[in-house]
C-alpha cells in the first residue's frame, strides 16, 4: 500500500498524540515533524525539523497537519500553509469560526488547494450530531453537555492568578439536568442549571487561600455564572490523581414528528485522553481530505462537507458490506 | 423558496410517516401518493394515484420516496424506477444490501441517474455511527444493541403459528451486558448475552398455549438462539398496551489509541414510533439526493457517501455559524 506522508507541525500534547494516531493508521505514517523549539531537544522517533523549514518539503509530504492553539498560532498558521500544503487544523473558538473559515476559504481558492478546519469533537464530532440530528428532527430542541472533564482553558484562567502553583479545572454536567434531558424531557436551562466546576489548586505556602477561591468563583465568563468549588490540594496530589486529561460530553436532541411522537437522539464521548482522542479525529479527518483532494476539490472544508465513507481505510464495497 | 416536489410510493405505515416528515420540512412538499390499493380508498390530503400510472409523473416530481418492504418490493422497484426517478428507498435486508446495491447501481449508471438506498437507522444512522467510530479508533470494539423496541419480522413470524391471532415481539437489550459496554468494558457476548425475546400473543380460544409457546421458543433464526417470554394476553389489552410501534438501540465502540488511553463513543436512539423516525430520516437523505443529482452525480448512494451539510435546509454559512 501507498503510505499518505503526513507532516506534524507543532509538537505539543496534541502533536505527540497525531503523531501516535498516525502510527495506527494502516495508509499514513508520521513522516515529519515541525517544531519552533530547538529540533534537537525533540525527543521524536521521527525526523524533526525547525518549522521556518517547511517549505522546503513541499513536495514531500501529501498533507500537514496543524497542532497550535487556536487563540494566536492557527488563525496565522492555517491561511499561510494552505498556499502551499494540503492542511488540517482543529481550531476550536466557536465564536471565530467563520472569520477563520473565510480567510482559509480564499487562500486556499487562490493557490488551488486545500484545508479542512475545526476537526476534533467538540466542534468537530459533535456538531457532525447536532447536525444530523437538526435535519431529521426538525422540529426539537438540542443540547450539549460537557464533561465531565479538565478544561484546559478554565485550568490556565486559575494558574494565573496570583499564589497558585498549579491547577485542574473540571467541567462536570449536573446529574438532574442531564438525567431530564436523556429521558426526552425538553427543560430550559440556564449556565448555572447545565454544568458545574469544581478546581483543584495549588497554592504558594503564604498564599491567601480566601483570597484565591474568592477571584475564581467570581471570575468573569469563566467562573461566575457556574457554582464553582475550589479544593486546595498538594503538588503531589496534583501529580498523581490529575496528571490525565480526560473529556467527554454528550449531544442530545428530542423532537417530535408531525404525528405527535417523541424521539431522542444522544451521542456521548467518555475520553481518557482529550488530545489523543482529538488527534485520532484529525488523523481520520487527513485521510479523507487528502483524497478529495485527489479527487479534485480545493477550497475550505469542515466536518459537515466530508462523506463519512472518506474517514475510512476500508474500501466503499468493504464499508457497505461489514458496516452498513 | 422552491419546494422540492416528492413523490411517496406505497402508503403503509411508513408510506404515511414520509407524507407527515415531508409536511414538516421547510423546503419539501408531498405531492403525489403512488399505491397498488384502489386509490379511492386511500384517506390523504395529497393526490393518490395507482402505482402503475407512475411514469406519467415522471416530469412533476424531484423524487420518488419508495416505502414498499425489504423482501419482495424494493429488489424489483428500486432498480425499476431509478430508470425515470430519483430514488430513495429504506432497504434494510443486511445481508442482501451488496446485491441491492449492484442492481441499483447498474440500472442508475445506465441511465445516468442517482440513488440512495437502506436510509433509516439501522441500516442508516447506525451504520455511519459504526463507520465515523471505527475510523477514528481503528483499534476497538463495536457492540450493536436494539432495543427495547417491537420487531415487526418477529412479530409477523409469531402471527403466522397456527393459533396465533396477533403477537407483538419486543427486543430488548440485557441490562447487564449493555452496562458493562457503556462503562468501557469490552466482553465477548454471544447472540443469547446480548437480547432477550418477549412476546405479547393473543392466541385463540381452543389454541394450545403450551404448544404456541414452545413453538415460538424452538423457531431456528428467530428465537432458538434467545432466551424468551411469551405471554398470553388479550386483544383488548393488545390494542391498549401494543399499538405503537416504539423502538432504539444503541451503537457503541470502546477503543484504545496507541498511548494506552481508552476512549468510548456511544449513539443512541430512543424512538416512540419506528416508522415515523424511519420516515424522517428517508426525507433528509431525499434533500440531500436531489441536491447531489443537481450538482451531476449518478449512481447509487448510501448514507455512507452523503455529505451532512446536504441533510439539512440550512446554509453551509448558517451551519457552521450555528452548528458547528
Amino acid at each position: 500500500m501507498n503510505m499518505f506522508k503526513i507532516g506534524v507541525y507543532g509538537y505539543g500534547n496534541l502533536g505527540r498524540g497525531v503523531v501516535t494516531a498516525l502510527k495506527a493508521a494502516p495508509d499514513m505514517e508520521p513522516t515529519f515533524i515541525f517544531t519552533r523549539r530547538d529540533p534537537a531537544s525533540i525527543e521524536a522517533d521521527v525526523p524533526v525539523h525547525p518549522a521556518d523549514q517547511v517549505l522546503d518539503f513541499k513536495d514531500k509530504v501529501d498533507a500537514l497537519i496543524l497542532c497550535g492553539g487556536s487563540a494566536t498560532d492557527l488563525p496565522v498558521q492555517t491561511p499561510a500553509l494552505v498556499k502551499d500544503f494540503t492542511v488540517v487544523d482543529s481550531f476550536d473558538t466557536h465564536a471565530n469560526i467563520p472569520a477563520h473559515f473565510t480567510a482559509v476559504h480564499n487562500a486556499a481558492i487562490e493557490n488551488g488547494s486545500i484545508a479542512l478546519i475545526s476537526a476534533g469533537w467538540d466542534p468537530g464530532l459533535f456538531s457532525l450530531n447536532r447536525a444530523y440530528a437538526s435535519a431529521i428532527l426538525p422540529e426539537g430542541t438540542d443540547y450539549t453537555f460537557w464533561g465531565k472533564g479538565v478544561s484546559q482553558g478554565h485550568s490556565d484562567a486559575v494558574r494565573r492568578i496570583a499564589g497558585v502553583l498549579d491547577a485542574r479545572q473540571y467541567t462536570i454536567p449536573v446529574p438532574e439536568a442531564l438525567h431530564a434531558v436523556q429521558n426526552g424531557e425538553t427543560p430550559s436551562l440556564t449556565t448555572r442549571q447545565k454544568h458545574t466546576r469544581y478546581c483543584y489548586v495549588v497554592a504558594a505556602e503564604d498564599a491567601d487561600k480566601a483570597k484565591i477561591e474568592k477571584e475564581i468563583c467570581e471570575m468573569p465568563n469563566y467562573f461566575a455564572e457556574y457554582d464553582t468549588t475550589v479544593e486546595f490540594i498538594s503538588a503531589e496530589e496534583m501529580a498523581r490523581d490529575h496528571s490525565g486529561l480526560p473529556h467527554g460530553g454528550f449531544v442530545i436532541r428530542t423532537g417530535k414528528t408531525l404525528d405527535g411522537t417523541s424521539h431522542t437522539i444522544s451521542y456521548s464521548l467518555k475520553l481518557a485522553s482529550n488530545p489523543s482522542f482529538t488527534a485520532s479525529v484529525l488523523v481520520a479527518y487527513t485521510r479523507a481530505l487528502i483524497r478529495m483532494r485527489r479527487a479534485g476539490e480545493t477550497g475550505c472544508k469542515t466536518v459537515l462537507d466530508v462523506p463519512p465513507a472518506l474517514l475510512s481505510p476500508l474500501s466503499d464495497e468493504e464499508l457497505r458490506r461489514t458496516l452498513l
